[in-house]
């Protein structure tokens, strides 16, 4: 069983390259915040934008296309061990999809503004979905992560 | 430009079809809290569970398998109002993949019991990723959402 799925739009970012990517960054849960880029949805999707203002933050989901193949075991930014690939986000992963949550700033047609950029320039978008209450969680505890990341 | 994506397990829901699913639980934030169900890791995938343990809730990505087609415009299960697809959940979206955020309550080798599962049984899992406080947005706004729904 496969699936074939095909991008949406591309984000545009400072980030040219991974390299680009400040690591540190990644050990603040606002690390990203003030990193400002912009999703360009393709035209014939721009319809699918009806709605969207009013939304402070959407659910950007991306294909990590830079990365090639990956592990089980994998060794994260934030720290020396390695650790199962499903508890990190890094973009070496089976299916090679990210998740970030940015926050809108503008829309002008086909084009959001948004901040808390963490993807790199030409990435491919594959949906946009509204952030709600429902992905607001508490009490939320993290695991290795926890001693290595400022809340 | 197309990219192919493989399960890396399925759902196991107690919810056997769509229809199943009392629609009303969407409209609050803590709708399906109490609806346990089990992810199911093929085994060859498995070691990437390793320390998943400890993270209190998981992001899941999964195919809409049971979704055919979309349009652009849509009508939410939560408002009499056609929506750009982009500023719903809707299933029916130019790439059916959704995402949910779980609460783990035991894993046994690659079976991790959750609950808050809206999905239905037998849906494909793309990806498994830890939910950090990256993830959790403070002041949401909710656009066409915010009558519809109790935070």
């Amino acid at each position: 069983m496969k699936f074939t799925l095909k991008p949406i739009g591309v984000v545009h970012s400072p980030f040219k390259k991974t390299e680009d990517i400040d690591s540190k960054k990644y050990s603040d849960s606002g690390g990203f915040d003030t990193v400002q880029g912009e999703l360009e949805i393709f035209p014939e999707f721009e319809e699918g934008l009806k709605d969207i203002n009013g939304f402070s933050h959407l659910i950007v989901l991306f294909i990590f296309h830079k990365s090639e193949g990956y592990s089980l075991h994998t060794q994260p930014l934030l720290d020396d061990t390695l650790r199962g690939v499903f508890s990190t986000r890094s973009p070496h992963r089976p299916n090679p999809v990210g998740m970030t949550i940015v926050k809108v700033l503008e829309r002008k047609e086909n084009r959001i503004t948004v901040s808390g950029i963490d993807m790199i320039e030409d990435t491919p978008i594959l949906d946009i979905k509204p952030y709600t209450s429902r992905d607001q969680k508490a009490e939320v505890k993290l695991g290795w992560l926890e001693s290595k990341m400022k809340k």
